[in-house]
């Protein structure tokens, strides 16, 4: 099989049913942008919406604007926006705080609500800062939990009645396989154990159910697929069958259920807003709602199909461009067991991505050796693959990694 | 004594050493905003540096901007260019989360300093947020800690060996009362707890000396006197001889001491940075970072001056212009024991306080009966407070907050 043409790919880019969606971005001249699973593009809306929020929001209306501008609402609002690009029902989700921060109060949150269980499941390779929280919030906790990690695969094998919390990325960030949700979260149900998903590298990168799934928690990332800009606030779920039931950990103002009563004793919210804490960032929540604003009339069946579509392009091309040249397919081959990303393993993995950044494809590296591609099927053309393993096949050949520039790490996302 | 006139107001402004600040700001037409306490005014450089932010750094700079724009340092460079502001040395100060997120990560920090030591000390008037949290942060840990409320004024007399950790607003968010910082810092040492000061009403808005008093945590928020916009990250102080011992809390990937190796257990960074959590919000930071540039030259001693200035002026105008209305005064009369915000206590407040923001007046409303009245000495003129009583005083005169619109109580912050 003959590799597909520069012009089969640019084919493939006119018949592409979202092509339309990359116009929404301000795209750099020149790049071939494969980071969009690190750090979404601009959303050309964003910097007229901020503008407005700046100029008029907070110069003029300034602290009126809490409630006119509709601040206050926002964390609520944008969870609702959201909410079906997870699969979930309105109420169910708040954007707030960080990944990191929101996985702290839903860990606590679930250990409190499983008592005489001491296990939190992970997998090894969960993202590190997943695993730290978990670390940090036991410690708190100071009740001799653990956490226990096994090897991808290995999680329903290991449940049992001592599980309180099995706490998964639904993609994983290094090789973007995806874990079965829902399989998963019965596998843990019927263990007596709550499910907690990390979407990070799912939302906006694929359909996920969590309604459908049964998930009970889940968190996630405004940055990566959704456009929401970087360190974009990030978004909690709590299944609305257990909103009454989990309190809230950390107790801000913003959580209480009437937060302008100024009273002495903390009383959570009703809803999901019990989750927020302190002050909500109108700033970066308002670049993150115009990033949303986008996702409104995207159809997910077609965002999918184009990612694994991208995906299998280029995975095909480097393995017919580079063949023998010591890239070996980190990622499912399988499109349906794979997320929007496509990683390739190579002992000189820093260096070639160095040496491709220098030539205007960005993609990123994760240590040890991982070379990571992202696909964002809403601006990600067929050609940009094409060119980008193009510029690959170039460095290896020409030998342009090997240079000490680019070979010297630096201070690396 | 006879009231000053506007006359003598506008010769003040004239001499005012800090009038040039004024025009930094992006102020509404017609509008006396004394609501600097609740929301900063809109320093002009923010939008222009948001727009650079988003068009350049992530539209074009995309994910190299984390190391290339230095996104990746803002929390510590914040925190280094803020630290002036409250006595505290480089490396001591890091901008991140919010207040109440930040509060959450010291108070349990400071508990497992103090083991054996049972009480969270504090006043009954503290911020709501602040209580909520240690409400929290005590549930969450549910090793028997207790928080311990008493009386403004009290707080040395209930100091005893069961105090791990005594925690106060510097000034007093409903009434602006000023505690001496050293004194009950000296004192709570004496007693063998640590002590955190949130400074969410003092910085920017007088002299924080944490180093010189001896303080030992601290928190404070962006928003208020530093103008960083709506819901700006916060800031977290731990004094240099702590850091070492201080065990992060919220264990986030940003925090640890090589968040690019990903490896699967924690490691606190070394310094101030082991603190922070999640993937930092670079927009709101970068609105903060462009307000904070404004204070680099600032005379914190010229500062005060004003405020005293300015809220001796509002004082002796409302007590003349509207002497027997039902005003009293809940702020301390002597200027070097109050904050820069004078509250007024009436029956009536919450109409009136609509009344006068109707008529372009902004301070704002705490309940049950406090009028709160802020001043940015960096843009607040003598004139605007003139300006200010004769609307109150005119709202007075012709009953004009006695309508239902004004009466009827709205979400309000």
């Amino acid at each position: 099989m003959t590799a597909p043409s520069r012009e089969d790919c640019a084919a493939l880019d006119r018949r592409d049913p979202l092509a339309r969606y990359r116009d929404h971005f301000l795209l750099p001249e020149g790049i071939r942008y494969l980071d969009g699973n690190s750090l979404g593009a601009l959303p050309k809306a964003a910097p007229e919406t901020l503008s407005t929020v700046l100029r008029e929001e907070w110069g003029v209306g300034l602290i009126r604007s809490w409630t006119r501008a509709g601040w206050i609402a926002a964390p609520e609002r944008l969870g609702d926006r959201l909410a079906p690009l997870i699969g979930a029902a309105p109420g169910e989700v708040v954007v707030t705080d960080s990944t990191s921060v929101n996985l702290f109060k839903l860990v606590v949150g679930a250990l409190r609500l499983r008592p005489g269980r001491r296990l939190v499941l992970s997998e090894g390779g969960n993202f590190p800062t997943d695993l730290y929280v978990a670390q940090g919030a036991i410690e708190v906790l100071g009740r001799g939990h653990e956490l226990r990690l096994v090897e991808a695969g290995e999680v329903e094998a290991a449940l049992s009645d001592e599980v309180a919390l099995v706490m998964l990325s639904h993609v994983d960030f290094k090789t973007a396989a995806v874990h079965d949700m829902a399989a998963l979260t019965q596998a843990a149900h019927r263990a007596g154990a709550l499910m907690l998903w990390d979407l990070a590298h799912s939302a906006g990168a694929l359909k996920v159910e969590l309604g459908r799934a049964g998930a009970d928690l889940a968190v996630g990332c405004g940055y990566k697929f959704l456009n929401g800009g970087p360190g974009a606030p990030a978004f909690l779920f709590v299944a609305e069958r257990l909103q009454a039931e989990l309190e809230p950990v950390l107790t801000g103002w913003m959580g209480h259920a009437r937060p302008f009563d100024f009273a002495t004793d903390y009383a959570p919210a009703p809803g999901i807003r019990r989750h927020l804490c302190g002050t909500p960032p109108i700033l970066s929540l308002a670049a993150l709602e115009a990033a949303l604003e986008l996702w409104r009339e995207v159809d997910l069946s077609q965002v999918r199909r184009k990612s694994i579509a991208l995906g299998e392009l280029f995975i095909g091309l480097v393995e017919a461009r580079c063949r023998g040249l010591g890239f070996v397919l980190a990622s499912p081959r399988e499109g349906s067991a794979r997320g929007s990303q496509v990683s390739f393993r190579h002992a000189q993995g820093y260096a070639i991505t160095q040496a491709l950044i220098a030539r205007g494809v960005i993609g990123d590296f994760r240590t040890p050796d991982l070379l990571r591609f992202g696909f964002a099927p809403l601006y990600t053309r067929y050609v940009d693959l094409w060119d980008a393993v193009e510029a690959l096949a170039e460095v290896m050949a020409s030998g342009a990694w090997n240079k000490p520039e680019f070979r010297e790490r630096a201070f690396v996302t």
